[in-house]
């Protein structure tokens, strides 16, 4: 099934440009996964030296999940034996690492919307090859960050930059954009079982 | 929605029991993700310090994906400071390797069997923590692998060893003992627009 392509579009590129051809992912649905495929992602791009930035808008925001970790750690290597690439991780929650807000910061919509302008300046910049905004839909979806102006952001970006957005309720004007959007759905769960999470496989 | 459970089960068992229960987690479906999504939990668990068994079943069976490189060099990073866990990665496609048979082997339903066996083994010894069976799906839809065999071993394994199963079409028999089972569904593709895939997107 690899490599099998349904219809080669008249859009004048040829297979090379397409294929090299900057993508935007959407993982969203109501299951499991779709940071965590995020993160997976972030890995194969370490791989191949890309410079990663992850930007957690909610989720975990005051903690530190094991990605962080893991790929920070992938980081320090990048930076004492030059394998893999740059790595940088930033959290809403204890306040962006750039911010001269404080932690104690209560306005969120005013942290969610700086977040998103500082992405603008790095894609702008073209900063990084390959960027992380999880559980980025929310700040979205409660009209903290305009969705018009991600679209044409995003649209637009400049160069060879991949972005990734993950969380519930993407809006549709953001899915009408991605090249790639997988929906998780959840089957079966052991939350349904009275089991709460635990270390290791929910963080 | 974090910790949140919206019933607790007559099962005898504490709260605390129910959290530390070993999970059998499938992700299934026709869209991407689901074996990406695996390794991100691999690189929590390696966070956690867990012992991490890989075991490829078909994709990329003889190439490296860069969750390979990058799991392998975490591996590292734990044999020589400690951090982390330790992370073991076999694949069939090469050739298992831990067996006597050549790489030029053809004979895959024997190979797959081949590698249930020496999960069976670790599974009864408890050499891991977690377990990831990528595309593990396809020897058992294809009879390769007994479905009947595997939801046994897995049902009554003993101590507290976490096991992924990945791959499209899973078996009834293991979605209905699993503990939380996601689906990944395709809403969008590029494949679909003439594009192949491309390096650090697809491995």
């Amino acid at each position: 099934m690899k490599g099998e392509v349904p219809a080669v579009p008249a859009d004048g590129l040829t297979t090379r440009q397409r294929r090299n051809r900057p993508l935007l992912i959407v993982h969203t649905g109501d299951g499991k996964g779709k940071s965590t495929a995020a993160f997976g992602l972030a890995l194969r791009g370490w791989n191949q030296g890309w410079s990663i930035g992850v930007f957690q808008f909610v989720k975990s925001a005051k903690w530190r999940i094991g990605e962080q970790t893991a790929l920070e750690t992938l980081a320090e290597v990048h930076t004492s034996t030059g394998a893999g690439g740059p790595v940088e991780w930033h959290k809403m929650g204890s306040g962006w690492s750039w911010s001269r807000r404080t932690g104690s910061d209560d306005d969120h919509a005013a942290t969610a919307a700086e977040g998103w302008a500082e992405i603008k300046r790095r894609l702008a910049a073209e900063t990084h090859t390959l960027y992380v905004l999880d559980e980025f839909t929310y700040p979205i979806a409660w009209g903290w960050v305009d969705v018009d102006d991600v679209v044409a952001t995003l649209a637009e970006r400049p160069g060879h930059q991949h972005v990734i957005i993950t969380g519930r309720r993407a809006d549709p004007r953001i899915i009408e954009i991605a090249d790639l959007v997988t929906e998780m759905t959840k089957i079966n769960h052991p939350f349904d079982q009275g089991q709460k999470g635990q270390r290791g496989i929910e963080w």
